[in-house]
């Protein structure tokens, strides 16, 4: 069953959806009648099971009967922000794509030294609106309670701004290294909170990792294969999710 | 440092590269000189680091000065299988070089009753030497000491010609009932092969997973969330990285 995200409070029985996009998408694209069944999720996170009463063509406009649904919420137990380096345009909305289906709260891009891209000023706006899009849909599509946020910074300092319990910067020198654990270990802590910053193709310099470590990050690697830059976030995503949702679980 | 797979042992100090393709790649496309080095991966796994002593641009050869390099293998601790149904054409390729950079030992890819694609006979051939060539690029571009095999399947009764210590069909029905530690309850186990089947965007059918179920696969849930069918494999082969190359390691 489809979701839709709704821009209000449902605290009522009856919900009306006067969006157009949202109008034309359900109504027109997909044809749906009086009768259909949806799922809606309204600002505070609530599911609700919406069952289409009237479709009013003209005044664009579609009327629902509503009802809570109690499923547990598909949101990760613990707050992860991914920080991804600029990369080629279908990449930077794969990754925001995928990182919405695996779990993120926060979608981060930034400019570092060795980006193979950079967004001028005049065009973030647009850029980020797209992938706000990309975004959305995927939250949709995989069931989320929230729609994550993208973030733009054009430095890396800025990164600074962003608190977590656990800071990890993926580096595969540390691998090199055998340091293979750091990721499990931090883990293992059970940081409420965790940030994952990923460097372009061509990796961060080495004063980018030294500025991070100074800021309380730990520069741990993902295992000995060498990721493309849009794969190690993918890993680390759903490696947490592995760990929080299935083995804790398990370990009840 | 590049490294490429070569088709014979090497046994000596010194190493010929006479295929032509790879000549031209590297003495061509890459413009590489005497002195340059790289790796090479020969048949039996071992890696090389290899100097280029001489390239011969009228015979297309090159001629390298070998030595044994010992680090540590780039290859999972466990035999790792994922069986996907067939998909659009890039999602299929973007499957195979996903799974080659998290670390399966084979890809199967495989109709299924809800498969949005079928191959005919005659063009499986094509398809399958053309994932072949991504899979050898990926495995190249991650360090692996092996290239994964790739197979069709045009019935999904096929599958059960492939063993292994594990199987996992990821259904997310089960997800559903709860019974999303599963997965970890399997990992647990610590098997040294594990089989993982994915279907397409439409799912299953109920029957086909009767079927598995009753060929000995456990029908596990992958978190919470709805995955797009070219997601699940990534965080299967991501979480099964973690579980024995980042956190068995931890144990120790």
């Amino acid at each position: 069953m489809e979701q839709y995200f709704v821009n209000n409070i449902i605290n009522s029985n009856r919900y009306t959806v006067d969006d157009k996009d949202l109008f034309k998408h359900i109504a027109v694209v997909l044809r749906h009648q009086t009768g259909d069944e949806l799922f809606l999720v309204d600002q505070s996170k609530a599911l609700f099971k919406a069952i289409i009463d009237q479709i009013d063509v003209d005044g664009k406009q579609i009327i629902f009967d509503v009802e809570k649904d109690n499923r547990p919420s598909t949101e990760m137990p613990v707050d992860l922000i991914v920080a991804c380096s600029l990369s080629k345009k279908d990449k930077v909305e794969w990754i925001a794509q995928k990182s919405t289906e695996l779990g993120a709260k926060k979608i981060i891009l930034f400019s570092s030294k060795y980006s193979i891209m950079n967004w001028k000023s005049n065009i973030v706006e647009k850029k980020i609106s797209r992938i706000n899009e990309i975004v959305k849909n995927a939250a949709q599509q995989s069931k989320r309670r929230i729609i994550p946020e993208v973030i733009y910074y054009s430095s890396m300092k800025d990164l600074l701004k962003e608190s977590a319990e656990s800071k990890i910067v993926a580096y595969e020198e540390s691998a090199k290294d055998g340091e293979q654990s750091l990721m499990a270990k931090e883990l293992a802590k059970k940081p409420t909170s965790i940030i994952g910053v990923f460097g372009p193709e061509g990796g961060f310099a080495p004063e980018e990792i030294d500025f991070l470590k100074e800021s309380g990050y730990t520069a741990a690697g993902l295992g000995p294969r060498i990721m493309r830059a849009e794969t190690a976030p993918m890993y680390f995503l759903s490696a947490i999710s592995f760990n929080y949702e299935l083995q804790q679980l398990g370990d009840n």
